[in-house]
C-alpha cells in the first residue's frame, strides 16, 4: 500500500469508529476513561521500555537537553497523564446539550444540539503526554482521534495509545477499535495524505512551533484550528493605576516568557512617557528584560539604568519567547487598538486603565481572542477559563476562538421533530 | 498593479473598514440599512441601465433563457431587494451578545461575547440580488464584505453596491468607505489572489454550483463555509404512518426538485417492501418521478405502473436536482443510518416512524446538519428556522452548520475584566 492509501485507510477506519462513538452514553465514555487512567498507571514498565527506545534514538539525533527532557516519561508524568484522564471523566459530557430551541408556527420543533465533530487529527511534537491528553478529551467529546506525534516519540506514543485502547476495549463491548489511533509512520509526506479528504477527516489541530503549524495549514484540505504565535501586548493608558500597570506588564512578560500568552510589546500612552516610562523600565531591568524601544521611548529612557536598544519594524511582529520586550509610544487608546490589530497575532491583549469608557473602547476594538482590562495576559488558558482541561488555543475566528476545552471539540446539528409537516 | 496586488489592496482596505464597522452602534447600522433600501428603490433607472448592459452582453454569451431571466433586474426585484434590507434592519443585532459568563475564583470576570468575523468574501453566480442581500446581512453583523459575482452581472452588481455605499455614506459620517466592495474584475485568477491571506480575509462563502464551490475551496487559503451538494434521504421505517410517509416522500422530492434540500433517495425498511413500496411507487409515478431502484425494490415493483429502472452505485451519491429518485431497501434503522452517513452529503435527512426509540436512534446517529423526524426535508432554510434571513446553508462542521443567518455571520471573543490580577 502506498502512503496515501495507508493514510486513507486509517482515516476511513477512524470515520467509521466516529459514527459508533457518537452512540456511546456518557457513562460508557466515563468508565472507559477511568479504565484508561488505571491502565496507564499499571503500564508504567511497558511505557518506560518504549520510552527508553525513543530516548536511545534521541541520543543519536542530537536533540537538545530540553527536548530530551520533554520526551522523557517518568513515573510522575505517567501518573499525571492518568490523573488528567480521570479529570476528563469528571467533566460534564459536552455533547447532547440543547443550545437553542425554535418552535415554528407550523408546529415543527427545532433544536440545535451539540454533537461530536467526527474525526480529529492532532499533530504535535515531542511530549508524549499529549497522546493521552488529546485522546482523552477527543474521546469524551465523542470524536475519533488520529494522533501524529513526532518521530522522536513514536514508541512512547504507540505504547500509550495501545494501553488506552486495550483498557477501553476491556471495559465496554462496543468500544470501536479505531477510536484512538497513532499514525504508524512519522514520514512527513503522511501529513498531506492524512489531511487530503474533508469527507474523512473533519478537523486538524496542530500543536507546536509556528513552522509546524504553517506547514500543516498549507497542505491541509480539511479545516485546521490553530494559533501560529502569540504576539501579545499590554497598553498602559494615561488613566492607569501605575503600580498596577507595572505589576501587570512585568507579570505578563516575565512570569513565563516562553509561552504564547506572555507579552512581546508594551504600548505606552504618550502622557506617561516622562512620568512613568523610566519607572517601568527600571522594574523591567530588575527582571533582566531587554527593551526594544521606538524613537520616543528611546529618548525618554536615556540615562535610565536599563538595557534599551532601538526597535526595528520587525520588532512589532516578533514573538521573542524571551526576556525581551518591544516598547512603543502611542497617542491614546485608538492608536493602541490600531497597533494591536495591525501587528498583533489576535491572541491576548490587555489595557490598564481606571477609565471605563476607554476600557470599553479597547475591549470592543481589539480584534483578539482574549481582551483584558486590568489583568495579566497570562490568564489565557483553559484551566483559568474554567474549562477543566485544554486541548489548545485558537486565534482563528471560524470554529473555536481562544482557549479550547471539551465544548470546543464539538459541533452541532439541528434536530427537527414534526407530525407529518410538508412544505406548501 | 498586478492582479495579486490589486486583490491584496482591496482586502487590506476591507480589513481596515472591518475594524471601523465593529465600532458602529446598532442604531447606526439600522439607519444605514434603511437608507440603502430607499436608495435602491430610488435608483431603479440607474440599475435598469446597468442591468441592460449586462443583458446585452448576455445575449452575445449564449446564456440559457433561465440564466438570462435570473440576471434580469425588474422593478419588482429591485423592490424585493430593498424590502430584504428593511427586514434585516428589523432583525436584532447579532453582535455584542453575551454567550457565556465565567467568574473565576481569583475575581476575574470572563465573558464570551459575539462579535463580527471581520472580512467576508462572497462568491456567487448570476442573480444580482445576492449583492444587496449578502452585503446587507454582512453589514448588519458588522463585517466588511467583498462581493465577487459572475462576469455576466458585473455592471448590475457594481451599480447596486455603489447605491448602497452612497446611501450609507450620506447617513452616517463614519461609514467606512470600503465596508462593501465589488471586485472590479471577474478574472478567475482573482479568486485565489483574493483568498490568499488569512490575515486579511477571515471567511469565504461561495454560493453556486458544485463546480464553483470546489474550485473556491481548492484554491482558498482562508476558511471556506459551504455546501457542495444536497444528497438528502427519507427513511420510511417499519413503524411509519404510511400515509404520512407517502406525503413526506412526495413533498421532499417534488415540491421543488431543483433545490439542495429536496431528496434524492428514499430508503425503505425491509418489512415494507411488499406492503408499501408499490403504493409509494404509484404516488411517485403520479408526479412523474422516475425511480432508480436497487435489486430488491426492482423485483417488488415489477408489474407496478411506474417508471422504474435499476440503480447503479453512482445513484446513491448523485444529486439529480430532477424528477428522479433513488430507492433502496435497508434492514432497519441502523442500516439506514449507515447508508446516509456513507453516501449522503450531510445536508438534510428524515425518518418517518411512530416509534420514538428508533427516531431517537436516527436523530442521534445521522451525521447531517438537519435531521428530521416525521417531516419533509424541504424545511432546511433560514426563514423556516426562524432566522429571518439566510445567507446560505452549510454542510461543514467547523463554524456554522445548517442554515446560516445573521448569528452565523459572527464569531466571539473573550472579554476579561480584572482589578490588577497577575498570574502566580
Amino acid at each position: 500500500m502506498s502512503l496515501e492509501e495507508q493514510m486513507r485507510a486509517l482515516a476511513t477506519r477512524a470515520k467509521k469508529a466516529s459514527h459508533a462513538l457518537a452512540g456511546l452514553s456518557e457513562d460508557e465514555k466515563n468508565r472507559c476513561l477511568r479504565a484508561m487512567a488505571d491502565a496507564l498507571s499499571a503500564s508504567r514498565e511497558v511505557l518506560a521500555e518504549a520510552n527508553a527506545k525513543d530516548l536511545e534514538t534521541a541520543a543519536t539525533m542530537g536533540l537538545s537537553a530540553a527536548m530530551v527532557d520533554r520526551l522523557r516519561l517518568t513515573d510522575k508524568r505517567v501518573d499525571s497523564m492518568a490523573n488528567g484522564l480521570r479529570e476528563v471523566a469528571d467533566l460534564p459530557d459536552p455533547t447532547g446539550q440543547v443550545l437553542e430551541v425554535y418552535n415554528a408556527p407550523n408546529g415543527l420543533k427545532m433544536s440545535k444540539v451539540s454533537c461530536p465533530i467526527g474525526v480529529v487529527v492532532i499533530i504535535y511534537e515531542s511530549r508524549p503526554n499529549v497522546t493521552a491528553d488529546a485522546a482523552g478529551l477527543c474521546f469524551k467529546a465523542g470524536n475519533a482521534t488520529i494522533l501524529r506525534g513526532g518521530k522522536e516519540a513514536i514508541h512512547s506514543n504507540m505504547a500509550i495509545a495501545e494501553a488506552l485502547t486495550k483498557a477501553a476495549r476491556a471495559t465496554i463491548e462496543d468500544f470501536p477499535e479505531d477510536a484512538i489511533s497513532v499514525t504508524p509512520t512519522t514520514d512527513r509526506a503522511a501529513i498531506p495524505a492524512l489531511l487530503a479528504d474533508p469527507e474523512l477527516v473533519d478537523l486538524c489541530m496542530p500543536r507546536g512551533g509556528e513552522g509546524l503549524i504553517r506547514a500543516v495549514a498549507d497542505c491541509s484540505k480539511v479545516p485546521v484550528i490553530k494559533h501560529y504565535k502569540g504576539v501579545c501586548s499590554v497598553f498602559v493608558d494615561r488613566g492607569a493605576d501605575l503600580n498596577m500597570a507595572t505589576s501587570i506588564v512585568v507579570n505578563s512578560k516575565t512570569q513565563r516568557p516562553g509561552v504564547c500568552n506572555a507579552i512581546e510589546t508594551v504600548l505606552i500612552d504618550r502622557p506617561l512617557v516622562e512620568r512613568y516610562l523610566p519607572e517601568l523600565a527600571r522594574a523591567l531591568a530588575a527582571e533582566n528584560v531587554e527593551m526594544r524601544a521606538d524613537a520616543t521611548a528611546l529618548t525618554a529612557l536615556q540615562g535610565v539604568d536599563a538595557k534599551v536598544v532601538a526597535a526595528e519594524e520587525a520588532d512589532w511582529t516578533t514573538e521573542y519567547l524571551d526576556w525581551i520586550l518591544a516598547v512603543k509610544v502611542v497617542d491614546g487608546v485608538a492608536e493602541a487598538i490600531e497597533h494591536i490589530n495591525r501587528y498583533g497575532s489576535g491572541h491576548s491583549d490587555s489595557i490598564v486603565t481606571k477609565e471605563e469608557a476607554r476600557a470599553s473602547q479597547f475591549l470592543n476594538g481589539v480584534d483578539s481572542s482574549a481582551v483584558y482590562w486590568n489583568a495579566s495576559t497570562r490568564f489565557t488558558d483553559g484551566a483559568e477559563f474554567g474549562m477543566g482541561a485544554e486541548i489548545g488555543i485558537s486565534t482563528d475566528k471560524i470554529g473555536a476562538r481562544g482557549p479550547m476545552g471539551l465544548k470546543e471539540l464539538t459541533t452541532y446539528k439541528w434536530l427537527i421533530r414534526g407530525e407529518g409537516q410538508i412544505r406548501k
